[in-house]
Parts: C-alpha cells; sequence; structure tokens
C-alpha cells in the first residue's frame, strides 16, 4: 500500500474535500501515524490544538494541516478545513483488513430457498436460512447464523460470528461486528401469580443505511410492531437495545449504554459510554447524556445532561456518601435554625 | 396464520384462563397489534389504563378487555379478568420464528458418546462434544457448541451460536439466546506477590426448570460448589452471573445487569436493568432493586431499594457534585452554626 | 482422579510452595471442597479467617492450613503459609475440563497459509484465515475464528466461539473465552455535518503472556497504534476496552467494566465491577477503583476511589435524590445564615 501525495489529494477531492497539496506531490506515503510516531514515509495530521507542540518534531512525510496550522510549518502538507474529516476519509487506503473473495465458501450451509446475489462473499461455516436475501457485494464472516427471511442489503458487512435471527432487516452498507446479535426476543412476561409467562415477540429489527454495530452488542426483536434504528446510527460495543427501542438517524450510541423497552431517542443525539436509559421514555433530538448518566425520565429540551457523583478518594466518599443518605435530617436541621 | 375468535377462546381457556366471547365467533383474526395500530383482521388487548382513550378509536377487529372496560365497549372482544395474561398466551399463537425440522444436520459435528434424542433438532454446524446428553425436542441452533457432558433437558430451546460449557446442566423448556454462555470459568485469582495465580474453576452450572436467558449472557462456573438458578427465573440481555451465584425461583433480571461471586438473591425478585451487585452478599426474597443500583450491602427486608443521583442538565448537576464532593465541610458549617 | 497426600505435597513442592504434611501421606484424596462440604475423601482449606468455626466441624480428609491454624486442628493437614495459593496449584489437580486430542479437526477450514504447529488442538467446525499463526500446545475451541495473520502464542487455549480479527497477537499461556472478540474496529468517527464518517482502525490488539480474557469481553482494536494488554493481566467477563487503551502488568478488571479509548491504566491496579473509565484519562500503578465508579479524570496517585451513593430504600432515596437536585440552593441558605 502506497500512495504519492498527489493520489491521496485525488482520493480527497473524490470525497468532496477541498485540499491544497503544499510540497513534493511524488512523495511517496506508506501509511498514517500519529504526529509524534509518524516517520518519513507516512502521512500525519494535526486535529486537536493540544498537539500542535508535536507537530514541528514531527518525523511524519506530510501532514494533514488547517490553513492557520500550515503557515507556521514547512514541511509537505495536505491543507484543509478539516483535518480529521480528511484523516477519515484516507484512513480507508490504509486499511489491510482482508476482503473475502466472492462466492460462498464450500463448508457454508445455504438454504436453497436463500437468494445470495453472485457478488456476495459467504465464508466458511456460515449458515443462511431458508428465504434469507443476500444482496449484491455483502460480506458475510465466518460461523455467522442468518435468520430465516433476514435480509442483508448490499454493500453490508457482518464480520465473524454474527447471529441475526429471523426476518430481521439490514439496510445498505452496515457493518455489525462479531458477537453481536440482531433480533433477540424483547423480555416480555406477563405476571402470573408471581411467575412469569413469556409473551412470544413478533415484531422484528429494523436497521437503516449506513448504520454500524459493535462488538457484542444485543438488538432485541418488538413485541408487536419493530425495534428501528434509523440511518447513520452508530453503536458502540456491548450496547444493550431492547425491545421497540426506536433510535433516530445518526445518533451515536457509545460502548455499554443499556436503553430499556420501548424508549424513542432523537436523531443527532450523543449517548455516552454506560449510560442506562428506562424504558418508554422520549428523548428529544440533539441531547447529550453523560457517561454512567441515570436516565428516568423524558427529555424534550436539546443540551447535555448527567447524573451520578464525581470520583473521590474512597475514604472521603465515605462520609459524603453517609451524608446524602442523612440529607433529610440535614434539611431538616437548616429550616430549624432558619426559623 | 389464521385463527377464528372462538378457536382463541378455546386456546385461552386449555390454559386456564376464563374468558367470555362477545361478538362474532367466527371472525377471522391473523394477527396481533397494538390499539393504535391494529387493523380489522387483527386482534388487540386494553391492558393499560393510560391507552383507555385509544380503545374507542381502534380498528382492531377484536379485543380483549377486562369486563369493566368492556361495558362501555361496542365491538368484537374477549372478556377476561386479565387481559395481559391472554394476550401472552395468544401470542404465540402468532408467532412465526420457525422451527428446525428434527433430527441432526449433516453438518453437525456430534461426539460418538453423546446422547441425542430422536426427536431432537440439531442445526447446522453445531458442535456436541463427548458424553453430552440432549433430550427429547431439544432444538439447538445453528453453531452452537455443546461441551463434554453437558445435559440439555427436553422442550429446551437453544438459539444460534449459545456456548455451553462442560458438564452444564439446563433444566426442561429452558430457552437461550445467541451468544450467551454458560459454565466459563470463573473469576478466581489467588494473589502472589502481586501476581495471578489461576484457580480451577472445579464446579459447574445447574439451571432450573422454565429459564430464559438472554442474548449475550454469561454465567460463570462455580469455583467448588455449584452456579445455581431456579426454575422460573428470567435473565435478559447482557447479565453478566458469576461463580457460585445462587437465584431463586421466579426472580426476574434485567438487561447490563453483574452480580458478583456467591452473592445469593432470593425468589421473587425483580433486578432492574444495568444494577449492580457486589460479591459475598444474601438478598432476601421479594426485593426490588431499581435501575443502575449499586448494591453493597446484604438485604434481609424485601421492599425497593436505589442508589445515584438523578438526570439533571450537566451544568447544574457539576454544581450538585462539587457540593457533594463537599459534604463533611457543610455539614461541620451546619454543626458550628447550630453551637 | 485420585491423589494422595504426599502425591499432592510433591505438586505443591514443584510449584516452589513450602509445605509441611501432618498425618496420613498415603490419605487418598478424590476432589476439593468447602470446609462445609467437604467428606472424608476431599481436601479442603481455611484461608479466610471468618470461616475458622467451620473448620473443627468440617468432615473433609485433610485440611489445608497456616501453621497457627493448625496449632489447633487434630486431622490430617498440609501446612503452609498461604492455603489460598496452595489451594490455587492443588484446583487444577482435580481440572475435569476435557484437553481436545491434538490435530485439527476434519471440519476445520483452514488456510493454506496458515501455520499450525503439530502439537496444537484445532475443534471442529474451527476458521483460521490466511498467514495465521498457531503455536505450539495451543487449543483453539469449536467454531472460534481466528482473523487473517493473528498470531496465537505457545500454551495458549481458546474456548469455543472466540473470534480474534485479522493480525491479533496473543502471548503466551493465554486464555480467552467463549464469545469474547478480539480486535473488532475501534469506535472511530469523523464528525461531518451532524453525520458520522468512519475512521478505518488500523492498529491491531497486542496481547502478553498469561493473561486471561473472559467471555463475551470486547476488545477493539487500535486506530493508529494498538491497544495493549501487559503481562499477568486478568479480565472477567464482559469487560468493554476500546480503542488504543493501554493495561499495566497484572491489572485486574472485573466484569462489567467499561475503559473508553486511549485510556492508560497502570501496573498492579484493581478495577472492581462495572466501574466506567473515561477516555484520554492516565491512571498510575497500584490504584484501586470501586465497584460502579465514575472515573472522569486521571489518577496520579496510588489508593482507593469512589463515587455513587449507597443503597437506600426506594422511598428514603427519593428524597435525598431530590436534596441533591436542589444542593446549589441549600448551600445558598447556609451561607445566609451564616453571613
Amino acid at each position: 500500500m502506497s500512495y504519492t501525495l498527489s493520489q491521496l489529494l485525488t482520493v480527497l477531492n473524490q470525497k468532496g474535500c477541498s485540499v491544497t497539496l503544499r510540497g513534493d506531490e511524488h512523495r511517496s506515503i506508506e501509511g498514517l501515524a500519529t504526529l509524534k510516531a509518524a516517520q518519513s514515509h507516512q502521512l500525519s495530521f494535526l486535529a486537536n490544538p493540544r498537539y500542535r507542540s508535536a507537530l514541528q518534531a514531527s518525523q511524519a512525510g506530510a501532514v494533514i494541516l488547517s490553513p492557520d496550522e500550515a503557515e507556521s510549518f514547512l514541511g509537505d502538507c495536505l491543507i484543509t478545513s478539516d483535518p480529521y474529516l480528511a484523516y477519515s476519509y484516507l484512513s480507508h487506503c490504509f486499511d489491510e483488513s482482508v476482503r473475502s473473495t466472492d462466492g460462498i465458501h464450500s463448508s457454508a450451509v445455504v438454504a436453497k430457498t436463500a437468494k445470495i446475489a453472485s457478488t456476495a462473499s459467504i465464508a466458511a461455516n456460515v449458515v443462511i436460512e431458508a428465504g434469507a436475501v443476500i444482496e449484491e457485494r455483502v460480506v458475510i464472516g465466518a460461523n455467522c447464523v442468518i435468520g430465516a427471511g433476514a435480509v442483508v442489503r448490499k454493500d453490508s458487512r457482518l464480520h465473524a460470528n454474527v447471529t441475526l435471527y429471523h426476518k430481521v432487516q439490514l439496510g445498505e452498507r452496515v457493518v455489525v461486528h462479531s458477537a453481536a446479535v440482531i433480533g433477540s426476543d424483547g423480555f416480555g412476561f406477563a405476571p402470573q401469580k408471581g411467575q412469569w409467562q413469556k409473551i412470544a415477540q413478533l415484531g422484528t429489527v429494523k436497521i437503516g443505511d449506513d448504520v454500524e454495530i459493535g462488538a457484542g452488542t444485543t438488538i432485541d426483536r418488538g413485541a408487536l410492531e419493530d425495534t428501528v434504528l434509523g440511518n447513520g446510527v452508530i453503536v458502540d460495543n456491548q450496547v444493550q437495545i431492547a425491545h421497540n427501542v426506536v433510535i433516530g438517524d445518526h445518533t451515536a450510541v457509545a460502548g455499554c449504554v443499556g436503553i430499556a423497552g420501548s424508549t424513542q431517542i432523537g436523531a443527532y443525539c450523543t449517548i455516552a459510554g454506560a449510560a442506562g436509559i428506562a424504558g418508554h421514555l422520549t428523548i428529544c433530538d440533539r441531547v447529550h447524556i453523560a457517561m454512567q448518566a441515570q436516565v428516568t425520565r423524558s427529555i424534550d429540551e436539546s443540551g447535555s445532561y448527567s447524573s451520578g457523583t464525581g470520583l473521590m478518594p474512597t475514604a472521603k466518599w465515605r462520609k459524603s456518601a453517609v451524608f446524602f443518605r442523612q440529607m433529610e435530617s440535614w434539611i431538616k436541621r437548616i429550616k430549624e435554625m432558619e426559623s
């Protein structure tokens, strides 16, 4: 994998980035690296001002810079208003993950009624059940299981060991990482004299286009209607999305988040790691939920929301925690003094 | 899938529900839906009074109602004291999940010493190791691995990609969802000069009858004795149950809960999502643990328990969090004023 | 599995434990058990003084004891300064987990360019992709997928259904439990007008020697550089380790912990269950993070750190939570009274 700077410029232009090349357009670039680690055959970038000090000392062959940063830099560079975005585009030039060869591996078990596009790649030991549809250029990694009637639209990629239950629908260009499960039963049970009577989960899961689902994430099928993820939603690892949740377009959900049943989350939200969102809530567009926040009520105003207490040395924390428990009596004492 | 109202009445009667049919007993029902979404070929139900307003406007062909709600409703209905329970029974009539055909798929790898009942269904690419026992009518989904000597009792169902380690025992009518792991090693290590010496985990996991285990849930085998789940326990997705935990009958554990080693939880408890329960505790029967609660002590009185702080706008929360840290000094100032 | 006490003494001596046998050296021991459960053919141990009362009543055939405890005990015993460590060594004598036979199962799909040591064991339906290296005595459980160019060094063991992505490197004697995923893409996206542009994750994951990875744990590959776990690190189930995290030697990470991107954790740390650690932090050596703690800042002093509020009856907790929200105004009232 080797590109000249002018080839990389072309890649960026094709993506719609306005970029200027300053320096040796024939310089050969064989990889990407941080400013600190980069060597003369590598390209780096400066996106966060706090790494500015690393720029002058960098051994990088070239650097992606904003016009302002480029002024005081003498080396070769690609100049663009959003260096981080340019880096994101170029990162794919250097991706060494191996694309599976086309066709169906001889060890895969594919039901006769499944429809597999001729350009799809089905890896070893994959199982595809009756009536499933795998569209053009889809890549299904080793040991995946695609349930009956599931649909994987074109250009999607499932990494190894993914499970799709029956009738699940994935959009175009969806990426699903290993050990993710989509379409498992929602946690629906009717109480009956202290025991639990299981409710069959008759809906499915519908995933939009350009969605990414992280490793070990689970998305349950709906009870009657469907669980729905909009277009451009990105979901990190080990996220739990319960039945009938609806997530709006371009919302990002970080690792270890849990979203309980029937909650609706708007578009352009960002849910930080390990936040817990109770069921049957409505969260409007453009809400940021902080790490580990405990969301037990609906949110109808965009903005940032938090809960919890900051980290403290344990001995000191124990005292604050005791006072938190006694809060009612301390408030009473304040009131008594006031009156 | 189509039933007349009178056929559905029969199903409910067979389940022991006392139900009255009012209206056209020949009406054909092809599915279940919410009051809002239901059409004339579908059955709906009213279980939560806050949806009462949707009843009159509903296009449902028939509705499951309590006697009180039925009084003011003119359409066809099934009248019973617990509409939600009746719905749970009827949901299974409309379940489109495909049952695997009987027998062992040719691609499955089954040890000679494993015992597989003739009515069991073993899907493609399943691996069953030496001495495992699979009883009558068990369904093992694609790509599952059943460890040596494991036992799956009759009428249980493992969805795709489940892993049972050696000697794990599942009861009758147990359901296990994809990517669940039962019988992995407990996290047992002896400290040795700052390093960790692994302790072999010699117990196993015993799961009772009528248990449901969610997708991505992990249950570790015991160190010396066994990890035990009683009858009728229901466990949601991505729950972590550590070694030697014991969970009493009919307890429900919601998604993302973590239960540390050797903790004993009583019967008829409900543990809400993402609660964390420390090790070596005893929780009595009929305890409710709220979402994300931090359980660090035993509970010997039934009731509801919580911890954490409510959700706040981040800017406002930061101030409260600072005061929480300073709590000791503020309490001191209150005391000084009092004296 | 049966050993005489003198054989067990030999095992301990070979591990470097200084042990004295007191009693019948020919006594046959067929298993390990707790003091309470042990019978005459079993060995037990007393490591925690709070179980001292169980010692005199124990039916164990022999007990591992410290010199002090042994003084007042009349039965057979193995006397050593650290009974728990001795137990950890002996536990492996009684491990019934079946070792797979050597060689490659006929159903495994192994790329021609993969290098598999002749003493390695590759179970049924395993998929090993191009250029992967599996060293001596490695055991790969059923249905594992080993990505292209991945390396598993000698004496490591992967349980069933593990996924290693391309180029991931595991050290020697590493144990990985089922449904774990190592090397999935880090959660890296550049914002672009409210949408997310995926950044190819070009680094990999490097795991040291003697590391244990729990069931369902996910470890993402680095964006540019690698995600790194040092030697002797132990990681429990359902832990999420994001891209470019570095974990120092002999650190222990309990279940359900989430560690966000680029955070560096020192050596000899212990992170308790469900703690959440934000990204881009530095945690020094020998830090203990308490259960469910919310770590949002770097830690440069060893010691124990906590956050959260203790568990309370829900009705009482609600009042404290309300006062927490109003904290700013209560503090203001205290100040007004003071002045």
